[in-house]
């Protein structure tokens, strides 16, 4: 959306192809409170108020997939799920991370009857019922804050010695004694039956397994960024994150930018996603520039 | 500002020394409609939102300016203007940049006597006369936008042979024929009294100086890197910026960080600073928590 806005302002003919708006920040589990300039803000509210502005600019925006991007002499075209195709003299690759999936048996099959990764979306329906939510981080802990008040009970599964999350986010989850942590568990399969009703995780220090009875699983392990359409033209990191030359966010290919949390930057956060997007239209435009005048 | 607030979220121990709040969004000429999540708002609105923000962190702020910093053993030591002295494991520098003077003769003479750097601040003073903006980028064209509902009459002196300003920018200020851009026009002397009267200038067409009678100058030729108390811990390029790896915001030295304008950074904008600034702190962090372990 930064990006977009950029474009826009700098008089380019920015077409955004997306498809959904806010992506993680319009599912955040917990009120934003990093984001400069507002003290506290939900994160639908402030993907509504990017939106606003997104729309104020002269962007025009199709709510579509992209399934593959190439090269073709001085142009790059955009192909989309729905077999449109664009051209385009640059391209800013925004498409972010998706949830990480724990790869289990159980997983795939319980998917929305039990297994969610996304507690905003789905934490209303476990109203009073017992929950898993795997994965010890700060997005762990946030889902548990979330899911406090909705969830009779909360089990934090977290593979490691110790939670990652911030000491701040483990205080505020462990009060009230509805949340409880497990470490050293590695989450092996999720049972069921037409709905979720247990998890069976191995503890490490054991070596033995243990089942829990639960029927909602929450999957917070991490995000993997959604770059495959990319592949041809971009290199990756051993964690599929495109890298760039962080000054301007451009990828190995002149003319291609990648911004936000689908690249190698250690720090997956709003305003750093933001700052990048506007690093990327501008590069992108000094790239038009250079080459309208040769 | 937003180095700040993650830093004191970090659960760091954050103590932020400034001149003042703001640097040049404070005194931009023009309502910001460029920092995502605001269609439109004024630097000084902007300034206090993040103020504001600031301030429900834990962050202990003084106000003061740094005149040296060095490292003494593992530590950090900043000494500032009014000889206080301050030790930290890391520092972030986000001290931004200064307006780049003329160096012409008349300028230090005529200072707040009709030589001013910021339209915000002193434009109102200008209310039915004739003025000059030095300087045809974006800033002397906004800065002409800000006066062309105060002054009488605006020139604005370009030295090379076109002006610098975004498209959109020049149409703007040129409506309503209160502003006259006049390029190839280097200035050479500012004059005056009392007050400033007048500005000579070169053509650089026919080598001829003339004379503009004005009461005031406006100076918007850019800005220059607030860098110098750093100069035996980092590397500049030669505009006096910082050197940084623009993953971290991280300087030559270990725990010393660079956000912000004051960087190598090629676009200097409002979001893109904050995002830097997000960097650092979270690298600064990171830095602490290495140690730690060592």
């Amino acid at each position: 959306m930064t990006a977009g806005i950029y474009a826009s302002r700098l008089g380019l003919k920015a077409f955004l192809i997306t498809r959904d708006f806010g992506g993680q920040v319009a599912k955040k589990a917990v009120d934003i409170k990093n984001y400069p300039g507002f003290k506290k803000i939900s994160g639908l509210e402030l993907v509504q108020k990017m939106k606003e502005h997104l729309r104020v600019q002269d962007v025009e925006i199709m709510i579509d997939e992209v399934a593959k991007i190439k090269k073709k002499g001085k142009e790059f075209l955009v192909r989309t799920a729905s077999k449109k195709e664009f051209g385009s003299k640059t391209l800013i690759l925004a498409t972010g991370a998706d949830p990480r999936p724990l790869e289990v048996p159980g997983e795939k099959e319980f998917l929305g009857k039990g297994v969610s990764y996304c507690a905003v979306c789905d934490g209303p329906l476990f109203k009073g019922k017992v929950v898993a939510v795997i994965g010890g981080g700060n997005a762990g802990f946030e889902t548990a804050i979330f899911l406090k008040n909705i969830a009779q009970k909360i089990y934090i599964l977290e593979s490691g010695t110790e939670p990652r999350a911030f000491a701040a986010n483990q205080k505020i989850a462990k009060k009230g004694g509805r949340a409880e942590i497990i470490t050293n568990a590695v989450l092996k399969e999720i049972r069921g039956d037409k709905f979720v009703n247990a998890v069976i995780y191995e503890d490490k220090k054991t070596g033995k397994e243990k089942e829990l009875k639960v029927e909602g699983v929450f999957v917070e392990i991490g995000h993997q960024p959604a770059t495959a359409y990319a592949k041809d033209l971009v290199d990756f990191n051993e964690r599929d994150e495109i890298k760039v030359e962080f000054e301007t966010c451009q990828t190995k290919t002149p003319g291609l930018f990648a911004a936000g949390d689908l690249n190698t930057g250690p720090f997956k956060q709003i305003v750093t996603a933001a700052g990048e997007g506007a690093k990327a239209a501008l590069a992108a435009y000094n790239f038009i520039q250079k080459k309208a005048r040769q």
